[in-house]
C-alpha cells in the first residue's frame, strides 16, 4: 500500500483517530467489519474516461469480498478492466459543537476499500453476493421474497472488490477546547448527536388487502441504523 | 458536459430519473438546491497519485459555490492544480421492498457537483466559505461560537467548486411488481422509510456548571435532517 494512499494525519479540528489496516488486523478489522455491517448503503469512487466519478450504491460482504450493486460502474469497468476504485462507508453520529468555530467538528465512523473489482459472471457467486447485499439492506427479504431467476441473474450487474486494502478513520468525544483559554467563554459546548433511525412501512398502493407486514421489518420500525 | 459523466439510464431495479442540469436549470436546479441544503457532509472523490480516494467532508454553499472542509484533498490538490473532482451529497429515504428480490431497490436523492475546485486562498472569501459550512451543519453557531481569528483563519483548508456543473438522480415511491405476475404472490411489498433525526445535545465534560444549552441547538433535537 503507497504511502500516498494513507489518509493524512488529523488536523486540530478534527481530532481523528486513523489507522491503516494489516492484513492480520485484529481490533481494527474488527472495527472496519463494524463499520460495514452498519450500513448498506456506499459511495464507490471510479474514475471513468478520465473523471472521477462518486456514485452511491448498496453492498453486502463476507469476510474476504465486498459486493457491489454495479449498474453504474460496471460499464466502465468491463470497458478497462484493471481500473481501481475506492469504496468509501460513512456513519456521522453527531456534530461537535466547540466553544470557538475553529474547534467544530463532526463525529463519525467511515470505512474505506481500495482495490481493483471483477464483475462477477458466476451464476453461483452472483446469487451469493446478491443474497448479502439483499441481507446486508433487509435483513430476512432474501427468505421471504421471490428470489432471482436466470434472466433476472443475467440482468444483474454485480461487482465484487477484495476486503484486502482497507482503512478505518473515526472521531467521537466532545471537543478539545475545553482545556484552553476558550473555556472561560460563557459558551455551551458539547456534542449534538445525530441518529438514523427505520420508520414506518408504507404498503404499496398495489398490495392486496390483508397482506400484513412480516415481523421481519415491521419490528425494524423505531431501531437505528448505524 | 461530455456525455461519458452522465450516469446511464436508470436500471430496471432503480426506476431512477436522472437529469443534467442547464446553467439554466429552473425545478431541475430547485431540486439540486434542496438536496443539498438538506445535509451537511458529503463524499469526494479525487485522483490522488493515480488512485481513487473517496472522502467524507463537511460542506456549505451560496448560490454558485460549493466550499469544502479540504484537509484531506487540499494537499494533493495544491500540488496537482487543475485536478478534477466529483462531490456527492446523498439522502437514503427508504428501502423499497418489492415481491421479487431483483424489484428491491433504494429510494434515495443524491447531488453531484463535478469541477475543478481552487484552494481559497482570500481571507474574506475563507470567512464566508467557512461561515457557509458552519451555518450548514450547525445554524446559529457563527454567531453564537468564538470566530476563527487569523492564525485559525491561515490553518483552515478550504476548497470552492463552482456549481455549474451538477447533476441529480433521485428514486422514490412504491415497487414496481404490483402490475406483474409476480402481484399474486403472498407477499408484503412497500417501503420501509429511514429518518436521519437529531438526537439529544450531550454536554462536554468540561463545561461550566450552569452554561445552558443555547436554543438554537436545544430546538434542533427531534427534527429531521434530510
Amino acid at each position: 500500500m503507497p504511502a500516498t494512499r494513507h489518509l493524512p494525519p488529523p488536523s486540530a479540528t478534527e481530532r481523528t483517530r486513523h489507522r491503516r489496516l494489516r492484513e492480520q488486523g485484529g481490533t481494527d478489522r474488527a472495527e472496519f467489519d463494524a463499520i460495514l455491517a452498519a450500513g448498506f448503503v456506499c459511495h464507490m469512487g471510479v474514475v471513468v474516461d478520465g473523471s472521477v466519478l462518486v456514485v452511491p450504491t448498496v453492498y453486502g460482504a463476507d469476510e474476504r469480498t465486498l459486493y457491489l450493486h454495479g449498474s453504474v460502474a460496471s460499464r466502465s469497468l468491463v470497458a478497462a478492466p484493471g481500473t481501481e476504485v475506492c469504496v468509501t462507508v460513512t456513519h456521522v453520529d453527531g456534530l461537535v459543537l466547540a466553544r470557538s468555530v475553529f474547534e467544530h467538528g463532526v463525529n463519525y465512523r467511515s470505512a474505506m476499500v481500495f482495490g481493483v473489482p471483477r464483475v462477477v459472471e458466476d451464476p453461483d457467486e452472483k446469487l451469493t453476493g446478491l443474497r448479502l447485499l439483499t441481507e446486508q439492506a433487509a435483513p430476512g427479504q432474501w427468505g421471504y421474497a421471490r428470489l432471482p431467476n436466470r434472466r433476472e441473474l443475467a440482468a444483474t450487474a454485480l461487482l465484487a472488490l477484495p476486503l484486502d486494502e482497507v482503512s478505518v478513520k473515526t472521531s467521537s468525544g466532545p471537543p478539545e477546547d475545553g482545556d484552553g483559554p476558550d473555556a472561560a467563554l460563557d459558551v455551551w459546548a458539547g456534542e449534538l448527536l445525530l441518529r438514523t433511525v427505520w420508520g414506518e412501512p408504507v404498503a404499496d398502493p398495489a398490495l392486496s388487502p390483508g397482506t400484513g407486514v412480516p415481523r421481519h421489518i415491521a419490528a425494524r420500525q423505531g431501531t437505528a441504523l448505524g
